[in-house]
């Protein structure tokens, strides 16, 4: 990987390795039906979706933006303000991690960084990254119910290059499983010790 | 509610209030993009799935049975070995289940009964109420992961009554979104206090 973008660690020797192992992860994949065909999509929408990646990121920061018990996680602790400067240094590595997810390249490093973002997102690591002083975490009930606006609003962007309409039915399928298989990794440091 | 399931307490004074207010629930629903139209399609399944329970049950069951980490949760702690009572009992619930998804009748009674669901597959009720002596917990990893299976699974049923193809997505959407709300409320039990 070689971006520069602030705070994005995804393969380096800073993420520690995923509590779960490659053999559990294979559980899940199965589990969530989730197979080589939807690797295939998921390749597929990557094409289409890497161009249009700010205007997918407008589409999901105008939902958060307009709903204040969402954009709350993003206020400052001392004034309850929107923190602008966390609100932007977070979109630069969402829209990395929207070309990530179509990469679907589920190999050891993939799942280390699916445990640094849970970590992230609860309060054992959430604003140290971006070096703010925000509410001290996301409420895990918040990132499990955003799958669907995640993969609802793509819908009209896997339309924008003309393919069949069940190529587009079968890339959202593949983005649905994937996105689910990814919120439960990060729900992990959310969870009592041998119960996830 | 009127039915002779036994464990099916639904609405009884045997259940506790939810944890989780009518409000937050509400936040869940906005979040998850669940509105009136789903709760539409949701009754218009349930007239088409009402005489197809037992197929579907096969169906999920079949996939289960044929999972062995996942059949692993209704097997004896003793010998390891499924245990068909339990399986038996949970299926009538189960069945039941399909009914009041269908019914989308989101008020208080359901929310509680939501809790209730999240204990009975955690350590803290798993087992008690078919009096087995099963495996403690099922891992939240899998609860969460089968809402695809489950889902997904669902479609040629309801395809069997003649809608419309674009009725049909609606109603699986709207399934989509309920079994994702209510594995988000099953999952409270699981998660450290205050970070649900």
């Amino acid at each position: 990987m070689t971006t520069n973008i602030p705070g994005y660690t995804y393969g380096s020797a800073e993420v520690a390795k995923s509590p779960l192992s490659m053999d559990d992860f294979a559980n899940i994949k199965h589990a969530a039906l989730f197979g080589d065909e939807d690797v295939r999509y998921l390749k597929m929408s990557r094409d289409i979706l890497k161009d249009q990646v700010e205007q997918i990121l407008d589409v999901w920061y105008g939902f958060v933006g307009s709903t204040p018990f969402l954009l709350h996680y993003f206020t400052n602790k001392s004034d309850n303000q929107p923190n602008t400067d966390y609100l932007g240094a977070v979109r630069k590595r969402f829209g990395q991690w929207i070309l990530d997810t179509a990469n679907a390249n589920y190999d050891q490093d993939w799942l280390n960084y699916q445990y640094e973002i849970g970590l992230r997102h609860h309060s054992i690591k959430k604003n140290k990254t971006d070096n703010v002083d925000a509410v001290p975490i996301i409420n895990l009930r918040y990132i499990l119910a955003l799958q669907v606006p995640i993969t609802t609003t793509l819908r009209p962007f896997l339309e924008k290059d003309g393919h069949s309409s069940e190529d587009v039915d079968k890339m959202q399928d593949a983005w649905r499983k994937s996105v689910l298989m990814q919120v439960i990794l990060w729900s992990q440091p959310y969870i009592h010790e041998g119960q996830f």
